[in-house]
């Protein structure tokens, strides 16, 4: 038996989604499947709500965020890191294998960026900013909209990891001011993983076009390929992507956010009911896709889910053992969040 | 109606792996899953001949083609590229792009690699030789084995891109001593593209792990991960490889190989009839797993054997307009071989 996946990504993946992988291969480099990817693209850019082209990369979402960098800092470059989990330390550290003159700014795990510091810190020469905004590792969800504000004015750029939010919790692409926006397909839009997403504004493709460019991530090449891929698109993960945005499209953006919120507030309830604390320092940092709970009996708990037929996910270190994740991401809806809750009220023997 | 891929890649995929990819999805962090990458690893080294590790990467074979490059060659180490057509042209760029004071040996497109020529230029202070097996964009196929005699007592690494002929044409990593040896899914293997295939030398590791790496390609990090991935597999494409492996082994790997010689004889045999002219230089250097055809005509044949619902390959540049090319790789049988040629003597009314 498979189990019942209530981890914040990979998710379930929706038999409608799945069918649709197995769909026939078309030639990557016909009209037809050129028509296909220009009509992802187009949907996208609804789900990113930006005007920005978004790309398509065979890959994780680590491959966009590495193309994010890759692309717009050059060695020496002042890049300002916020860092308040491991997803953000990913980001600072590819920001100092790119050669950055790195400046981190590094919160607790479990709080949220200060913004006020974040101000403090954004100094001129700042070339990039780099941020998580919702930071799976401990379900915190950070103010994108203040700090894009903050950058907004300056000559750096704003690289936002949208991983677990896009799709999912609202992400306001353009309304935020982020100039390179990444998403992945294995978080809220209930895809298997294998495709990473990157959206560049007119800020950003002038710092791109006049610096030397890796040749994998070049995003110079996706540009004038564009809708077609420079290299071999995922032919059966982009099916299963056209399905995903159907059914983004069909339940409606905003009432999906409205249904992660509901969720997410529910489960948070349910939580706290049990006894159980909240790992977010306070309930309004919360994330809207994961929960995650403080408990030093975090692997037991996980396991005896497990033998109930329900995977959640554990801690990343250095927080392993102390908390467990429980993902209401994507197509996974109130009976999956019900059916969890009532497993772990029989765990806590309550 | 999906018209019959006859291309050299991607390929028909058998039914068989169409459902695979299908399957519920289990989270790639688990010891279930772990399992299937250590088993698709092991059945992989197999199928490359080689006592090395098999990396799997998410992306498509260009990324594997990069990470090669990008984990052994630093900036000002002599890199000899022989060059015969498209693909030995985007090694060459790699090798430009990672900084190489390359070295580029250039052959006619439908030329083989001249074995004394590469001997000559293969000097002390070469640090790696690339080299493309079977060039799908011109159907011919090069002496690996010579070349990788003439390397392997030398410092240099040789770094192999046999992404058209492994699983279809014979290919023996470790006899023909290649340190870096590249696959991917959507050819030969009858997959979805999406994985990359990078298998390393123990002749090869003390250079990777002595070089500043690519956040995103690092070796080492696949090295420490084994069998696990670095970053988030391509879960739903990893079955599709595991039913892929199945299906390679059922037939048995040396009967795949004399199926393909089979079918690309057949194939080369009835298209001489036909009065058409193989583009290789010589029957002996023709690629096993595609038949390439010189023809003015080619774009009209090309769209005709399309309104018959039957898909083969133009010529990329130089050659646009003047070839085409006919995939015979992986599950394509003898049937789907049968019914490409009679829709081709069809077209040229013979």
């Amino acid at each position: 038996m498979v189990p019942l996946l209530m981890t914040p990504g990979p998710t379930e993946v929706p038999e409608r989604i799945r069918t649709a992988l197995a769909h026939p291969i078309v030639h990557h480099r016909t009209p037809e499947f050129t028509e296909i990817l220009d009509d992802c693209g187009s949907r996208l850019k609804k789900v990113f709500k930006t005007d920005n082209t978004v790309y398509t990369m065979s890959g994780s979402g680590t491959t966009a965020m590495c193309a994010a960098l890759e692309n717009t800092v050059s060695k020496g470059d002042k890049v300002l890191s916020i860092v308040f989990g491991k997803f953000s330390e990913r980001f600072r550290d590819i920001a100092l294998s790119v050669g950055s003159d790195l400046e981190t700014l590094q919160f607790d795990w479990g709080q949220a960026p200060d913004i006020g510091k974040i101000e403090e810190a954004l100094s001129d020469d700042v070339k990039a900013v780099t941020m998580v905004h919702n930071e799976t590792s401990t379900g915190v969800r950070a103010d994108v909209e203040a700090v894009g504000k903050l950058v907004k004015d300056t000559n750096a750029l704003f690289i936002c990891d949208t991983i677990s939010s896009m799709a999912g919790d609202n992400v306001e692409t353009d309304n935020w001011n982020i100039d390179l926006c990444i998403a992945g397909s294995q978080k809220c839009f209930s895809m298997p993983p294998g495709i990473g997403f990157l959206s560049v504004s007119d800020k950003a493709w002038p710092v791109i076009e006049n610096k030397e460019q890796n040749y994998l991530t070049d995003l110079n090449k996706y540009r004038s390929k564009y809708p077609q891929t420079p290299f071999t698109a995922p032919i059966s993960l982009i099916y299963g992507l056209q399905e995903a945005l159907s059914i983004i499209e069909e339940e409606g953006l905003d009432k999906r956010v409205q249904r992660h919120r509901k969720n997410a507030e529910f489960t948070r309830t349910a939580v706290k009911e049990m006894g159980l604390e909240l790992y977010p320092a306070s309930e309004d940092i919360c994330s809207e896709t994961l929960t995650s709970i403080r408990s030093d009996r975090a692997e037991d708990i996980r396991s005896s889910l497990k033998e109930k037929g329900i995977l959640v996910a554990g801690a990343q270190a250095p927080e392993k053992g102390k908390m467990f994740r429980i993902g209401h991401m994507g197509s996974v809806g109130r009976p999956e969040i019900e059916r969890t809750l009532e497993a772990l009220k029989e765990v806590l023997e309550i």
